[in-house]
């Protein structure tokens, strides 16, 4: 057995910011399926009980602790690896507030409006629309903030890139949004990760694509 | 001037995390008003450049340093004054496990809710059913937790607890959640953060109410 099992699924984005900073520490880790689209796994009774009262993916076990929410794995692994850590008090600080800026305005109206109009091919056009106009706003926030920096917080990358970048590498259909063209700043951002030692995609790094 | 100062105004939740945290801690604090509604202050590139750069209150000047995200602004205040922050590092995680939660799942649809259906009175209709969902899930989440225990993380208050209390004591007319009735663990848990010494409700703690 691994030391670290990452409960999680190549569609989710959440999942794939451990996935990766696993792989980019060179953690000796493996991928536990959960089988999120047909069996809704992560919202049964059971699921909850045994690993995560919040029903959601990723789930990470080491040394036979749970940790769930992504930001919180992050800082773990980053505290247990010495890297893509903060290198003082104020960086600390800054990690911090783009991680939860991620959760709060960034990840959640991104993955939900991939999920809805590019995963399930569903959503009310109206639903659409907000989540869209929330996502044009964080992404400018966060393409102005690139524009002065090569990294997210200094000069280095962190785990709060590798949190704001986890629902970017899916594929332009599943989303809409060409980073190239609108973006530049978070399209340079995204080449600087995808080149680091041991970088993968979602779609290889974690099991169950393509959809079933 | 006092030693922290707290750019905020009385209808964000999210700057009564903070606020009422300075006023638990007994710290020497004053409320620099916002005008959110009027001027939508935080929006213009002057606010931005100058406090910060997400467009968002609550921001927290101490020692000539700002501070934003009120997840990370509880953290400083928590390390700063050593009061309601983790014990151990399992607590250290948990708490930033729920402070995550909360921005990701719990406060985000809320405030969003709240503000449009009954600050607002605009919103579509498939909007504010949509955010209802995803509410209705997050609050029977945080419920079940509470049955179990008195408060979020351990036996006594933390800064997860006051993250996840920000929105809940607005008057129900503005959000149409009646705790007592639906969430009874929550309402109880309600009850003991407010019976906490210099527990105060928003709209007396900042400055903006009622509505111009």
């Amino acid at each position: 057995m691994a030391t670290y099992q990452l409960h999680c699924f190549a569609q989710s984005g959440n999942s794939y910011k451990a996935a990766l900073m696993l792989n980019l520490i060179g953690a000796d880790w493996e991928p536990v399926f959960v089988d999120y689209f047909v069996k809704t796994q992560t919202r049964t009774p059971e699921w909850r009980e045994a690993l995560n009262e919040m029903g959601e993916v990723p789930v990470l076990v080491h040394d036979g602790r749970h940790f769930s929410q992504s930001g919180a794995i992050l800082t773990y692994l980053s505290e247990k690896s010495g890297q893509f850590g903060p290198r003082n008090e104020n960086e600390r600080y800054e990690v911090l507030r783009w991680l939860l800026y991620d959760n709060h305005k960034f990840t959640s109206y991104f993955a939900t409006y991939r999920f809805m109009s590019g995963l399930m091919k569903s959503g009310d056009p109206a639903v659409l629309t907000f989540l869209k106009s929330r996502i044009t706003t964080s992404l400018a926030v966060v393409d102005k903030h690139l524009a002065g920096q090569p990294f997210i917080v200094g000069d280095r990358p962190t785990i709060a890139d590798l949190s704001l970048c986890g629902y970017l590498y899916y594929p332009v259909e599943e989303h809409g949004f060409d980073f190239a063209v609108d973006y530049p700043a978070i399209a340079a951002w995204l080449e600087r990760i995808r080149a680091l030692p041991n970088w993968e995609h979602p779609y290889t790094l974690m099991p169950g694509h393509p959809l079933p």
